[in-house]
């Protein structure tokens, strides 16, 4: 019987990488885990004891489509507090992760055929969750030169009409920012074009060089997506959330209707507390500071130094173009010589991450000692 | 700036049921709540349990983008306990909610202009969902002479080819169910005719003359849908599952990597308790039996005695032709008048439904039983 084209979604190389470490394993090997994208931490701990709270005394049923008010009234607050930008409630809307905002912002600005231009490298999940509802997603190649990030020149130099932009600050696996005046600068672009911007801030939180700039402090016309698994280190509780510009209200509310119902009650309930759990969340900073730090010190001298600037998030992309020119069979080598797991590049850049490896330093500081003698040694 | 055209999704006429329920409790009135979808119990006492251990110890991370294998082992193994049918683990799918599933299954079998045939009346949001992704939701005409399920003979009658099937068993808003030997004409059906079936059990569980039929005992070439929501009262934790064929594995499992990352991973930890608690879900089945018997003979009293079977689920669906032409403003008229909230049937069925309304009996026997009395006086 028919599997349908739009199933067709390429796989992951990471998953390679990581049944191969799963394998080793279970030999009793030891493996240094520099291949994952979620925090060792657990949630804050208000954010357990609330949904514990929850578990046993609410009812935990369909919230409002788009969250429960308290919650979208918390992240409301949360703007003016953490960034000093008033956005009302009624913009905000909660998702399943970010995952789900991505699904609602794509449904509800583009329709079939129409073209959206993205980073690459870049989070591969865009560009799938893309091709299965038959948006085009538009590979910008991006490098040093630009952070990166594209740009108005880098966006003229696109062949075709565009209906949208996303960018990601910090990106994912560059962990490189926009500053405001980027942002700006892709703002005003997007507008004059009549193109939607959609800004990816996952990662907001987790910066190494001051805070990292919302777009809702330059204009309410952009779609902003954010989430607390990563700087709340809530990765399993799927939750993230939108800001929605009003003309999108409506449709992202129907859609989220029909696709999702609500997000997940418990966590809703868990993550009002989060936003009181800064002392926590930022104590996790200082360990990916400690982290960052220590690879950018040691990889280089590993023959290494060819490597993204890593503004945020907590990952490096280091050009391995002078080592390889396969990074799947360099990070297989990699795992079976040293233990070490890594991202091949060419889940974030298919056309040229081959050249690339991802590492994350979400783990602990003595994972990442150990991972760059380990490097030193091996590619000595 | 452009609003996509599959984002124009059709509005929901309860919400206007439920805006206006809202306004008349806020002016201290009493609303008999019979438009909500959802058991107005909480969640098995050992799922909450489970839920707060897991949310005072799990790490709570991402889980397998199909689910925790020890859930995926303990649906499994419902399937054998419930139903006497071997299941193999690898088959089952963990999805955020029932939700998750229709978009996975959905995805996975067909691209942009495939149909796929399913019954009027019938749960919106199938064909809002599909509509969002570019399939043609064609609707099958069904009434009481098929107990409101699609046949092979109303199959044959839609005009053009189609790719699916869509079915519901036991139904929204209908109750009805289909015995075996209706499944499996529909199975064959669509077997010779390389259409995929896809049955949705969520209200497997809430039957009232015997256990409903799952696929699952005939074929395994068919998707299969179940929930926690509905028979475990999980609405608010998201959690559901698909069964799936072998040749939609890997489709599946990519798309839901992309689309969800994972199920939310508390609801997943304390769900797999769900099973050891079919006492506690029983004695709900309790209530709803006598809801259920209560409205069966008094609604004919108050003179709406064209009802649906409702063979399972916990709803009522009502011919109200004699009444009115405008199920909207009769439910209006009748929130206004009686205190009583319903849904309107032009949710479930656009070309027919303005003579239909739905009850929910899923609240108190206290609550139906005045419902039904002052039926009887509004309507005399």
């Amino acid at each position: 019987m028919k599997v349908s084209k739009r199933g067709a979604v390429p796989p992951f190389y990471v998953m390679e990488v990581m049944k191969a470490a799963a394998a080793r394993e279970a030999e009793g090997k030891s493996v240094l885990h520099l291949e994952v994208g979620q925090p060792a931490t657990r949630a804050p701990e208000w954010v357990r004891r609330a949904a514990m709270a929850a578990a046993g005394e609410a009812r935990l049923g369909y919230t409002d489509a788009l969250g429960m008010p308290e919650l979208r009234a918390r992240i409301a607050r949360h703007y003016k507090d953490y960034y000093g930008v008033r956005v009302p409630a009624e913009r905000i809307a909660v998702t399943t992760g970010s995952s789900g905002a991505f699904l609602l912002s794509f449904l509800a600005t583009m329709d079939a055929g129409d073209r959206i231009a993205l980073a690459e490298p870049g989070y591969p999940a865009y560009r799938n969750i893309l091709a299965s509802l038959d948006i085009e997603a538009v590979g910008v190649p991006t490098g040093p030169e630009t952070r990166f990030q594209p740009t108005p020149d880098l966006l003229d130099q696109v062949e075709g009409p565009l209906d949208a932009l996303l960018v990601a600050t910090p990106a994912n696996p560059t962990g490189t920012m926009l500053d405001t005046e980027s942002m700006r600068d892709l703002i005003s672009y997007c507008d004059r074009r009549d193109m939607r911007l959609i800004v990816d801030e996952i990662y907001h939180g987790i910066t190494y060089h001051g805070p990292a700039v919302t777009a809702a402090a330059l204009s309410d016309r952009v779609i902003i997506i954010n989430s607390f698994s990563k700087y709340f280190s809530m990765t399993g509780w799927r939750l993230g959330w939108m800001v929605v510009p009003e003309d999108l209200h409506r449709s992202v509310e129907c859609l989220a209707q029909n696709h999702f119902i609500s997000p997940p009650a418990l966590s809703q309930h868990a993550a009002i507390a989060a936003f009181d759990c800064m002392e926590e969340v930022e104590a996790n900073m200082v360990r990916y500071r400690q982290n960052r730090d220590l690879l950018l010190a040691e990889l280089p001298k590993a023959g290494l130094d060819d490597l993204a600037p890593a503004d945020g998030a907590f990952y490096i992309y280091a050009n391995v173009s002078r080592l390889t020119n396969d990074s799947v069979a360099f990070c297989q080598r990699m795992l079976a010589e040293t233990g070490i797991a890594a991202t091949p590049g060419i889940d974030f850049d298919p056309p040229r991450g081959h050249q690339y490896v991802r590492f994350s330093f979400a783990g602990t500081p003595e994972d990442m000692a150990e991972a760059a003698e380990r490097l030193k040694v091996w590619l000595a």
